[in-house]
């Protein structure tokens, strides 16, 4: 069995180096990594070639198949998203506050790295280069757990990674790969406690639910959501239209699509054809209550468990409301805490659902799909944030770093 | 049993009132709140008579039969906490930043209230006041589990709490308590997820341990600190024996006193006496190496164990080193990421420390015992996070909340 300590023992000693690393020591090294990623494609590639291999004769399902695939043009991604985290700033001792006490302690709130990042992922060898290059500027150590399924595609990109940074003086420990394809393994990856900061997992809700079960180290929780539109009595309908259109079916397998409509029922007979007619270019299957299925009657019914789940798919759940107050209890009760978004002309009624809809991102006439680290504007995404501590919503540079208190006095002492 | 997921779902349904509070609604219910449990100290005062006899018989510690016990002066102490709580700065709604992004979207971050906070303790009933104040201030339920051996005490300030809350038109749920002493209890509370946004423990080591391996909940670790005071060779050594002396015996049975002393071997013939002779005064046993017990020859041995020992106690471990990097070294071992501090006079020496050393709070030429949220100016504190994610250090009211995006659009959607 791997010797996880021992990992989380070369990670900590890697600690102090990485801290001290200036911002164009790690830029530096950045941007070799990017250039030895596509220099040595062929070498990627014949290990993703391996792995595929494998995934066929395992029939591995052909969606699966498409995220471990690996091509020049996506090594070629990686690498540029190395060379945009180098160009991004570097937030590592930005003083972040400072004050002085009575006493005349003079205190400085400093950003530092979060330390050791522990990152769990399924079968998508381009997480191995993304979670890497955004540790790597925060001045964190990262220990990576990659699905087995890319265990040789994983081990490749992470040979010519290490190699990269110790070409530029850095020690190769500041990335680690655990080979070992044990669950057992996984589990006790998971109560490195004492080596590990933080822990994050990115994939499918199972993987998530599975870590937040059984970490013992701070988890960040990412993914899960269940988006919703609430098209309001007051709405323009026609951009309502267009933002449902995008929302559900721009691309249907992520966490920001939208899942469920709430249409205000005074609205349902002008709104609902619309919808249908624009949404079936896309064949999306509508799933409604019964005042939905009054207007259109072929519509499916909609159960409780509808309104409960992301489909990632092309269906989406309708629910009526007869007022702005229920849709909000509605969405409050369903939803992900992820990106929900209200659709209307009526400023009131949009503070309202903003200050009220619990959610790490809440729209007013613009589309779920924004919630994005780059959408944002933050040039970086680690992930979505869906839990209210430390982080929450897209989760850029500044959320890998945490900080510490440097307190100057001349002999200051309690009394 | 306790129906668990009832109070879960009593907690949450106060949230949206909690959250629409203005400043002034929540300080007059602390106000009021302050003012009742003054009033009612008599009713207070024979519960925790009940529990003070049944401490008595079960032959409770006379130590914990001090924290257990109520008077009216402490009574009053909550009182007081409670009104500098209200006298405090409102940071809900707080705009944290905001930004527009190239096509048009407004995007907001606003500070919110995680929403319900759990808090499992020991048998200190002046933390059930001071649990609540914090909470409520900034607009969280909370869900209190308080020791059992408090339980009479904590369930009479709790009535009078929410008692107090209800007169001001305010749900009494916005406070519950546990009442429930099985141990399974505690243990299916630290899984109520789907309620509970944070959970923290506060008390002994054992008791965070428990909650941090247990708990599906994201836990804000607090409290136990092996602090060290290192004295360069450049110290001021009579500012080194005073700030020692301060750190360690001022107070022993808390996180940010002194356990540790790490001490350059170029100053141990002329610091070691000095500090032994006064140290005497407060009966302080020293444990030191081999190059400390040449010095001071009746000093009991250490042992490795004692590097790792939070001693809470008038015990302090010694350890020579020959560089500012062995102490750096040795504290990064053997610390908990609590407080240490430098006594030098040299800049260079200092500044590599306070980088170096991996702490919350990292001193130069001051007593860790400043490790503390009335210390630090935050006017409040609900514990010394010792973790990275989320909150580190003396945590006031800012780190009881989290943020949101609200993103303001006229129809965008995602290309």
């Amino acid at each position: 069995m791997t010797d996880l300590r021992g990992m989380g023992e070369r990670a900590a000693s890697v600690k102090l180096t990485l801290q001290s690393l200036s911002a164009e020591d790690k830029n530096s090294a950045l941007l070799l990594a990017a250039k030895r990623l596509i220099e040595r494609s062929e070498e990627i590639l014949a290990a993703n070639g391996r792995d595929m291999e494998n995934a066929r004769a395992n029939g591995m399902s052909q969606g699966l198949q498409d995220r471990l695939k690996l091509s020049i043009q996506r090594i070629q991604a990686m690498a540029e998203g190395l060379e945009q985290i180098a160009a991004l700033p570097d937030y590592i001792s930005e003083c972040m506050e400072e004050f002085e006490r009575p006493n005349g302690l003079k205190i400085r709130k400093i950003r530092v790295p979060l330390g050791v990042i522990g990152i769990i992922y399924e079968a998508r060898p381009n997480v191995t280069a993304d979670a890497f290059g955004l540790c790597f500027k925060t001045g964190n150590a990262v220990i990576l757990k990659g699905g087995s399924d890319a265990l040789h595609s994983n081990a490749a990109i992470v040979k010519v990674l290490r190699e990269a940074v110790l070409e530029q003086g850095i020690p190769g420990d500041v990335l680690q790969l655990i080979e070992d394809t044990d669950r057992a393994v996984t589990v006790e990856f998971m109560k490195l406690k004492e080596y590990v900061d933080v822990l994050i997992p990115r994939g499918s809700a199972g993987l998530i639910r599975s870590v937040v079960e059984n970490s013992m180290i701070p988890v960040i929780e990412t993914g899960t959501g269940n988006c919703h539109v609430y098209v309001d009595k007051d709405a323009d309908l026609d951009m309502a239209v267009q933002i449902v259109f995008n929302a559900k079916t721009q691309r249907i397998g992520v966490c920001n699509a939208c899942e469920s409509l709430v249409v205000h029922s005074a609205v349902r007979e002008s709104f609902l054809p619309k919808l249908k007619s624009a949404l079936e270019e896309k064949c999306v299957e509508l799933r409604g209550d019964e005042k939905v299925r009054e207007i259109l009657p072929d519509c499916t019914p909609v159960t409780e468990e509808d309104y409960g789940t992301e489909y990632l798919d092309y269906i989406l759940s309708l629910k009526t409301v007869d007022s702005l107050e229920e849709a909000i209890a509605h969405i409050n009760r369903y939803n992900t805490k992820h990106s929900d978004c209200i659709v209307t002309e009526n400023a009131e009624a949009a503070e309202k659902f903003l200050n009220q809809v619990d959610a790490a991102c809440v729209y007013w006439n613009a589309s779920t799909r924004f919630t994005d680290g780059f959408e944002f504007g933050f040039g970086a995404e680690i992930g979505i944030s869906t839990q209210k501590l430390h982080a929450r919503g897209p989760m850029g540079l500044r959320e890998l770093t945490s900080y510490k208190y440097i307190v100057c006095g001349n002999g200051q002492v309690r009394g």
